[in-house]
């Protein structure tokens, strides 16, 4: 008999193909959770309209590219549920019944709103953005999962979601348990400039990068802006190249480069060339599985709408649930 | 050749059976508006959790009772197509994707909200009752209707749904036509103890009330306050009965009313027992229709169910309109 696996769900905006910032992430996580977890996976389409729907109309084609990176690194329709948000249009339903019982100002307090208001210094934040979080609370509680895997800066919005399930109990009966994060070890990930990799930087690189673009973009990456000639020491552990060490490249290299660095035994070259040994490998291996989905955008488009209609068959019996509880069933 | 008749929407919150005041300012219109339109009222079952979930379990039964005062006043299933809000789930994506595009800060200046904070004394008013206008909208743009019948103190939401339908034009393309607004003359109904009926005040007269309890409400109705006794003349410009005369009395009986009573010719009783003569017919037919119903409440059922199948398939062709538009068509 085999037991019941715990349920994950976790999400991610489609803003086109993944870099190594978001497959170190999130990503990579996800992959590694398919092993133990009944994983739910989906395509926050609607809540890439919170900041920016004038570009609406890139939203299926970034759904695509995101799809192959996400089948690249390892994500199988056969282990887990990949769905489109706006597939599951029930979402939209709880989310208006959890807007009912929630105070406004437990959304105005949320801290990452007034973030987004002054990072994307926006004029006049609409109220889907002030309503993000509670529809991120209906995307989870609509599946009950057990675990939800996300960086410590999503921390709030679990809590509110945790809080969203309690006090829906308590109005309607207990139809929501409240899931748990999972907080993902996100290791440092500088983009070519040193800065944290961002996609509006400029300085990413990205899952679906050839390796002729790839090498240069490594090759010509920021290190220790301290070391000015070959003939400097210089110091790994401000130098963004070896952040990206730490993450490929295993512990008898990666302190080889360490020691040469420090002693200036290596140049930066050098250094970047054995990076790029151990870069090149996994990554082309990610790139090549993306590439042959890019080449058959109907097959990604085919395991959404058939993950989207196995999540649909949950939210369904979710929401029927729920409009039972509200008293809304007539 | 049969010209299609402009269509009409309006929707009313179930809080049960219905008085007087409801009948006069709203749903007697309605009843007349299906000879010339093609008409279309919701149960507006989502709206009556705005301000008050936790009495949520009463709105089934609320339901069928409004409707059976509906059927009584004599909607017909044949002629409009009478629905429920939470049977047609497509509004509430549409209200997501409103909520995309307008500024929180216009719900903040809605009127009513302010209003409704006040006068239920909220303190902590919900996210759903700031975002009630933008449902609203969503309510009313999905059937495309040309005119929405609203009382003057709801104007202001008619503005806000033509913003919103503006606004969606400009971001995505014109998929939805402004709606007029219908005003409706609204009569000035007063309760039993002379201030406006209100199911809350505890002075209303309900479509439902049978002649026992119709007749000694209007018997001991509040007159002219000043008219102490028999002898004294009164004044019927400021007599809550005379109100009631100015509705339901034809011309001739009414003016030797008021006559009788400026000259103190007749008593309160008197000028009351005219009332009752005009006024128990008409609420007699509607009572006993509704009485009709009520005794088949899985007859209510059906024709809700019915008629939400049939806004359901506009809904839907609204929304796949809407999706194609937005960019969410996978």
């Amino acid at each position: 008999m085999t037991e019941r696996r715990q349920r994950v769900l976790s999400g991610m905006r489609p803003t086109g193909k993944l870099h190594l910032g978001n497959y170190l992430g999130a990503l990579d996580n996800w992959v590694k959770l398919q092993e133990d977890y009944d994983c739910f996976y989906f395509v926050a389409n609607w809540h890439a309209l919170t900041t920016d729907y004038a570009h609406a109309g890139e939203i299926p084609e970034n759904t695509v590219e995101m799809l192959a990176d996400w089948l690249g690194a390892g994500l199988s329709p056969e282990r887990s549920t990949l769905f489109v948000q706006s597939l599951v249009p029930e979402h939209a339903e709880l989310h208006l019944l959890f807007s009912m019982i929630i105070p406004v100002s437990w959304l105005e307090r949320v801290p990452t709103y007034k973030e987004m208001i002054e990072q994307l210094e926006l004029q006049s934040p609409s109220y889907g953005l002030l309503g993000y979080p509670l529809l991120q609370a209906a995307d989870i509680l609509m599946y009950k999962p057990r675990y939800v895997p996300v960086g410590v800066d999503q921390l709030p919005h679990i809590e509110l979601t945790r809080e969203v399930a309690r006090r829906f109990s308590n109005a309607f009966g207990p139809v929501f348990p409240e899931p748990e994060a999972k907080l993902t070890e996100i290791p440092k990930v500088p983009g070519t400039d040193g800065r944290k990799m961002s996609k509006s930087y400029g300085n990413a690189i990205y899952l679906s990068d050839p390796p002729e673009i790839l090498t240069p973009k490594i090759k010509t990456m920021m290190t220790d802006p301290a070391r000015k000639r070959r003939s400097d020491p210089g110091n790994p552990d401000v130098c963004p190249v070896f952040d990206l060490h730490k993450i490929f490249t295993p512990d008898a290299p990666r302190q080889a480069c360490a020691t040469g660095c420090r002693t200036a035994g290596i140049g930066c070259l050098d250094c970047k060339g054995v990076l790029l040994e151990h870069l090149l490998t996994p990554l082309g291996a990610i790139r090549e599985r993306r590439q042959k989905f890019m080449e058959k955008p109907k097959e990604i488009t085919e395991i959404l709408r058939e993950g989207s209609k196995n999540a649909r068959r949950v939210a369904q019996a979710t929401m029927a649930e729920v409009r039972r509880a509200v008293g809304l069933a007539l």
